[in-house]
């Protein structure tokens, strides 16, 4: 019995041992199982047989999860700050809808269901390379936020401008700067779905000139991030430095 | 009334104190409701009741607004420079058409409420942030320059390739080489609404080559940015180095 | 009878004698050209005439490769892995369809000619660039993953939430999650056909901010590039110091 | 006599001097001017007297130019390496083909009054900041080589790949593998104008892939030129240190 106990806290905790490198693995393909069948789900014209099928693997897989989430609570250290933890709300948020929704009626239920989408950001615990983009973003966050403001002012200001420029001419499709907000943003991203264009020539070297300053809007961002991972990079070679520095001074000593 | 004076002057210009922190950030929140009410004033159709709405939410706007660069003014500690000054400017110009609006005709000053717009920019003065972008911007000013030009020169060539390829069979589309810069910016900014697009094999086939080129118009900017963040950063570096040698430097003197 | 195998030996093994690089020249216009007349194949309306000339020039190619893989694999050190080998492979999979087309019905072995395509990858070994690109890609491998991951979630995340948004209204469209999914792909990655993009007010909102945090996915893996090639370059550059040193230490004691 | 001759020497060679400078900058704005008559021109539906107002522009211009190149050759140190440098040939077809076309049927040399276009090219022999951008291609230029081959591979590729998956439902627009080249380039570009696009399943999942791997099309040129950039920058930090030492090393010599 506590054997069993000390391979199911080794299963869930430990991340080196090889039944927890099992386990994670297979939580991380019923993940990606569930979110394919949740897909399928939503296709037009299903059967009823596919439908109870569909109905089956859902119930397998929210079983797994909830005893996963069990297991969790059971062998953390410190149970309720697991459970309002970010992965311990969303491994809850991820089965509960379910429950609820055997008892009422399920369809109102559904737009809850996208919660349970989160589960795929558990596969994000299991990697250990996210702490580099973390470092890289605390670096350049000031700075995404200011670009971040910059622009959103662009956007708007791009939007006000089309506005008086095409309003006239099509009063449909630039009816007000919430519509040309719309053009704003596919244009400013370089999205250009083509379902809404200035055709004024007032509005076309409008355009001209937001889209020179606008193709910042996907240079800056690159450049902050190019940037804050170099400098990330670098940080961890100076740490790494001092640390052997600081390792090769205490041995003398000793 | 000496200490009013002296809250006020420490709300308007202080940037630590906690009064200062409470006003500006009901200013930035007024610059962003008069920018929403300002766009739900473009909707078409709108009811007489909530045109009076908007309009008295602008009085208050507009009012609160004039107090505040009033104040601006008044402790600036030299009025004549603030008031030229570019955002002092942008004070003024954000309230001057509703006071020029209200005897006139509105209608034609409307084109003018664009500059209301500046308010927004407003936001800018509060952050910090800024200091990083502009030295960045400064080191690669030239560069920024020459391949702007050069970016120009490559829009306007395939301008008139294009309108050499294209002007035959599609005449209404391609009718000239100012037609053909609109789909030249369009191309090269990878936007491609879908609206004009070369039909013919050398048509293509010169898109194809403008297009190798082209990705340049994207990548150059983006190369600029990112290389002159990472120059700006280990400038920043070595400013705060230098310092604390000279510190330590001057230190044992004394 | 010794001198033409050991100049068969050079032309094929050798890289920097004379006969080895105007050997790989010719091969290198024979797979351009061998892709070309694949391409013309493929237009619709040919005449007899061009399909018989295609057909002969076909037969000298493929008549060209199999020579060089005879040679290739006769001159080879270890004949057995460099058949197994992937470009030894490579070369197998460019001329055997041709032989087993021969016989059989050609028609259902068409697919596989894609596979011929593979010979222009030849044109890879030629180049020696290729290492940084190499060590580069070997550097941000991790990150790269990460980001790969992030990105299908962000995909996927986007697909779910249009899909509630556009369904009721497009229904045609945006059918299931799979036909969001399509939406995702070319909307996140700029291209933006414009055969599918969202009319409602809650989709367009919904898409602004997907477009938003979306543009990560054209930047993140920009700056992981360029990182990951200043850190070759730096890597390179400290590799060469090093062997300078160790030279310059070896030198005084000999 | 003597003294016009140095002015005018000093006009067209030295870079420095107040008449280069003024001189110069009228030759840009003629230049800028010529382009705008140029594409004016190509406006349909010109009436006689603009027309007769454009060619007058075009023949003082013409002659201004005419002129410059004249004064370039004579004061040139070598005259016929000037004449067959790069803008002494440039300067000579920006104003041979006005000459030719006096005597003969204008409509046939039209296509060459493109070259008239290079005229925008001797903009750039006044800018000194070409000069980090030469570097930083030096630098990249093997690297851009290989990426400009994997491109092209990949671009090929998809190209066969997509005409296989959507030749049979598609049959006008995706025609051959040279109709799905113009796909290719619309799509791995991420510019997508919609005039082409995949329709069948197998056809979407393969674009789907083809991006993933396609943002790189944009993202490691990008790349490339963002550590060459640093690269040429850290260079020419270098170079500034050593020529710093080597000066102050010979100073305490003299």
């Amino acid at each position: 019995m506590t054997q069993t106990r000390q391979i199911l806290a080794e299963m869930i905790n430990d991340k080196d041992s090889r039944p927890s490198r099992i386990f994670s693995a297979c939580i991380q393909i019923l993940i990606v199982l569930s979110l394919v069948t949740f897909s399928i789900e939503t296709l037009p014209n299903l059967s009823p047989g596919t439908q109870r099928i569909l109905f089956l693997i859902e119930v397998v897989i929210v079983s797994i999860f909830t005893a996963e989430y069990v297991l969790r609570v059971t062998f953390a250290e410190n149970r309720l700050r697991f459970i309002f933890s970010f992965f311990g709300l969303v491994d809850l948020i991820s089965i509960l809808p379910f429950y609820i929704g055997l008892g009422v009626d399920l369809r109102s239920v559904r737009a809850f269901r996208l919660l349970r989408l989160f589960r795929v950001l558990k596969l994000a615990r299991y990697s250990k390379a996210i702490c580099r983009f973390h470092k890289a973003l605390l670096l350049s966050k000031d700075e995404l936020t200011v670009f971040g403001l910059l622009a959103g002012i662009l956007i708007y200001l791009s939007a006000v401008g089309i506005y008086y420029f095409e309003h006239q001419e099509q009063p449909d499709r630039f009816g007000s700067v919430f519509h040309s907000l719309w053009w704003s943003i596919a244009t400013l991203t370089t999205v250009g779905y083509g379902d809404i264009y200035p055709i004024t020539l007032g509005g076309r070297i409008f355009t001209f000139f937001v889209l020179l300053v606008g193709l910042g809007i996907v240079a800056v961002p690159t450049g902050l991030i190019s940037s804050a991972l170099i400098e990330a990079r670098r940080l961890e070679e100076k740490e790494e430095t001092e640390k052997a520095e600081r390792l090769a001074a205490v041995e003398p000593e000793s």
